[in-house]
């Protein structure tokens, strides 16, 4: 359990670096059957691709998802799906500076910490690319929940300090940050501008709602639907907090406010965000993510060498300015692999079923 | 892997009901020969148990830990160690209206929908009374994290809505409520005092706070220390929203103000909370958790039954207040599992160590 | 994964040591609603009991199984189902020797070397007692297969060179070694008597049938069926051999004839074991377990102690003379917990189920 | 857990069928800083590749070993690595019959049953090509035990009925069928020129030893060492019987033959195989498998189609008449992944050690 991966009997195992070969998924578990082409990948791999959005820098990655293997005929063969995304020839001299010393934010100090050595070019195995491999994943965790009738809403609550005043889902994605406020997108617009000029970097919030899940989800105690929903959005390098429902508005809530009646026909309310005992309940889920700003900066920073000797470290070029909103489709992608490998799960131990 | 185990190379599964013959814990993993008595689990079994704080009713549990196996001559074997905590005789009576309704907040309903049936008498499985097994758990993690220096504090930083206003850590064990601001903790005080009258309850934020972790703990991608973190507290019951360092404040931050500076005596600042990319940086590890207000209130519910029919739910009887401070050694000791872990998958893959 | 669990949706974790407390197994992913009582386990546990048959010392085990938790109203709850079996009072003095010096043929040596130290009390963990703890969730495996028509049948085949000369199933309760053939046992049980009076011991092989096992059964590459079920039998002290269908015989086959011609009515021969590829075809799943004679004998034997110096061992007492016949409830046990966790690894998958 | 994988803390997942892409693994757990290029390959490969060996046609793959991720300038980095063989261009048209019928012998029939649909092209995922992903594996496994002095003889005990009569361990690599006595290994290959001509095909026995490993590898109870090599040996689809040490023949002896002596110097004879309670003693560890003979045949054979009617089925062209030799090193290749991950298992557990 070495760690690069996640789900029990729906279980995705990523690899690759940013500078190399390629990256890609090993899914072992997809039930056979399932249509699956080239083509499924195109919309969630283009919403990801940096360069798309006023945040993002307008470097481009063409990022093609290869199906390597268990696929036959267009149908999944129940055997490991492979996903290979070719990286593109980088240029990775200017990453030379990275072999001397450690850059504040990012993974350097502690996997040459952990490791004693590690790949300095564009952030190793640490970098964002690796996520793109977690979104084509999540395109075929969706197969599977798309036939139940789960769907997927995400978007941004939060950035830079603008906060959304209303939310208005038809204009999702109308805003180029996936921001269902008009308003709020325009202001943040601005202020990515803004703090591009300074050479700075941008955090946010994003919200997931996760519509039509079958109650029944999730196992007891540790592997609560919440719990293993909090590890997977937790796992997304750039984020630093997760909540749930009310999540820690519920801190400040009554019992009598914060509790949900139920109804002949469902919960009145929704403060525990779809999760009751770890257990789906047939809500709608809500899941909201803290993403921190990128810490690639062109901002002068004071930082140590490999030998522990104070130096200074100043990025050239152009990045981008926040994780959002390229940071939602893989948020919803870690979701959508939370969701199917529960949902298999639960198949397992359903009263009254036999196999075929 | 069903749900009730948690962790890899020390691993913990806990296992019984609140009302039946007992709970507890089997320990996989932990190394030999490391002392372990009975006394070992005394102050941490008592600090969970309720009744002890203003939050709590005055109902006991005596929570003696049996050791069934693993050790043998006062030292653990490295083969699985068993603690077994008695349940007292309860009288079940008062739950048998439970066996037709569901009630709001709790997992009757989920249960109910994900199994066809479940033990209603104390919440079985999805009752509080859990976490003495995995507090009794943590007791064991602690003996491998104590000998290198690796040190826990943890206190209430929020309750009601009332925010400590400063941290005064030699206070924490003064008061009642685990709180380190003597003014916030009277005030909390008050308010549960209050709260208890109108029948209703509370929720809150608790801090833990990691000291003298050493860098390089924690797996990339899915196995971020920071994942495991964040899925061991929310997994506990009352827990819906869980942040690392600056958490969700980190949203507002720009990446210069985030980053924290690398200088040659360690880090200038703790924005990441001791952990980079996933892995130990050897700052202070720091931790917010969310709990909700207790569900059970005195206060009268809207409800249906199991034939899913309109119903009033009164609960009669005393109840906790607020699952703080009770659960503040909970979340200590789900840390402690997740440290002990990592720290043997870290000794794992060492350069240069060989076995004896 | 330390190593005291087997299984991977229905996973049974042993504890506890043949001296101590009590031995034990927690069951975690049986479905729910499952009729489980006290009563279901007498008949397995009688089995497996030292002293019912000429093979073994007339020490007696009292094997009554506790259910911990898990099981509300005499029905399975799908929480983790503890099961406790007490040991009885038994001196231990007699073992101090054990302290000392290392019994050839056992685990003590490699127990020392592992761990540096190690209950050698009746052999701690990797005592036979182990046994009764997989004896006892193999009964709540096969709650699970029984309804789907699967059933076992296990037998003497071989026994201190003596080989069956033809199968009565009929009488395999009829022969205190659970011999089929009534010639064949009488021998075995003289020569028995005889190495008893030698104060040596006995090894032999052991065959399970399993019959209703429905095709689909297994995973492929690694999680083969008959990979999982080599692994369970062999993970049984005193099996150094497993083979499936024909096994070593196939070896000497040639393909035409070790191969299985396929008609409308099923497979015109077995020479598969009912295995092909890793997965069940509906045929009986054979397979056989070679048995080492038991280590503890009463002829001297040459050993060293803890500093490595040489010395003799005589152990005083009386001693099985066989793990014949008492292993094979246990065989049949670990192929039952491999049977139903695959049933419900296959329920996950199969196409076109959704849950309730 | 769905069948892919294989390992724990030094954890394997192979990916691919025969026709398609490709083939290959990926490495999760290997600990950094091993020297790593793609002629370490360059051996292993070759002697697994078919074409070589009097049992084998003479097609040829040309199985190049590519580093796709984990290693970082000639070194690992404690990242996956991912391992990738491509596919030739093959003809899929001869296999198009196989779209309709289930060869005996093969997957085809469990497949179908299983999944509902299967690759038929050349076997798929059951295809002898997986085990090319092995090897490539167990190479790198091997960088772990060849500097600790660990090192694996393997090699023909018995083909096609013929038994080795002497063991020559210097003239296996001149034996075509690696072969340990020249007489023999002449009758073998006059056998399978006889068999060959007949249009039938042979199984055998093969032995593999394990000289060096240290004592304490294997955990007790479910993961002891012979068990997880029973289960890795007998995951290689051609092995249908495994034994440690003495094996079946342990069933013949007394408890005084088979228990090995102790002696100040080690064991006085290793009729143990080098296991004593799941646990390496030191000792060569010794493993004989059951090859069974290769499936597909020339020899007319009777079948059902997929609508379950009667057929017949005749394989045209060249086929191997021997799964040994080339099945050598696959079995080491699974020894190897299960050392490798022993040893790291047992280094997290050892006393007194810290993390760097």
């Amino acid at each position: 359990m070495p760690g690069n991966s996640f789900g029990t009997l729906f279980r995705v195992t990523t690899f690759g670096e940013s500078h190399g070969y390629g990256i890609g998924a090993v899914i072992d578990g997809c039930p056979p059957r399932i249509s699956l082409q080239p083509e499924d990948f195109y919309a969630a791999m283009a919403a990801r691709r940096p360069g798309e959005s006023p945040s993002d820098t307008p470097r481009r990655e063409k990022d093609t998802v290869k199906i390597l293997s268990g696929v036959f005929k267009g149908l999944t063969t129940g055997t490991p799906i492979t996903l290979l995304i070719l990286n593109r020839d980088v240029n990775s001299r200017p990453y030379e500076i990275l072999s001397t010393l450690f850059r504040p934010g990012h993974g350097d100090y502690t996997y040459f910490k952990k490791y004693g050595h590690f790949d300095y070019t564009g952030g190793g195995r640490a970098s964002a690319r690796e996520t793109a491999a977690r979104v084509a994943a999540g395109v075929v965790a969706d197969k599977i929940l798309y036939p139940l009738g789960i769907e997927f809403t995400a978007f941004t609550v939060e950035l830079g300090g603008i906060r959304i005043k209303k939310i208005d889902l038809d204009y999702i994605n109308k805003s180029p940050l996936l921001c269902p406020d008009p308003d709020a997108s325009e202001e943040m617009i601005d202020l990515i501008s803004k703090v591009r000029q300074e050479g700075d970097s941008l955090g946010g919030i994003v919200e997931a709602r996760i519509s039509g899940c079958p109650p029944g989800l999730g196992e007891p105690v540790f592997d609560k639907l919440e719990a293993d929903l909090a590890k997977a959005v937790m796992s997304i390098g750039a984020v630093k907090g997760v909540e749930i429902g009310e999540g820690f508005g519920a801190a400040r809530l009554r019992g009598s406010e914060n509790n949900d009646s139920i109804t002949p026909d469902g919960f009145a309310s929704n403060h525990a965000g779809g999760i009751l005992a770890g257990i789906s309940n047939g809500e709608t889920i809500v899941i909201r993510a803290a993403v921190k700003p990128i810490p690639t900066i062109r901002l002068e920073q004071d930082t140590i060498n490999r030998e522990g000797q104070p130096t200074k470290l100043k990025m050239q070029g152009r990045y981008d300015i926040s994780a959002i909103p390229r940071i939602i489709p893989v948020i919803t992608a870690m979701i959508k692999i939370v969701l199917a490998d529960h949902y298999l799960r639960q198949r397992a131990i359903m009263t009254g079923t036999k196999p075929a």
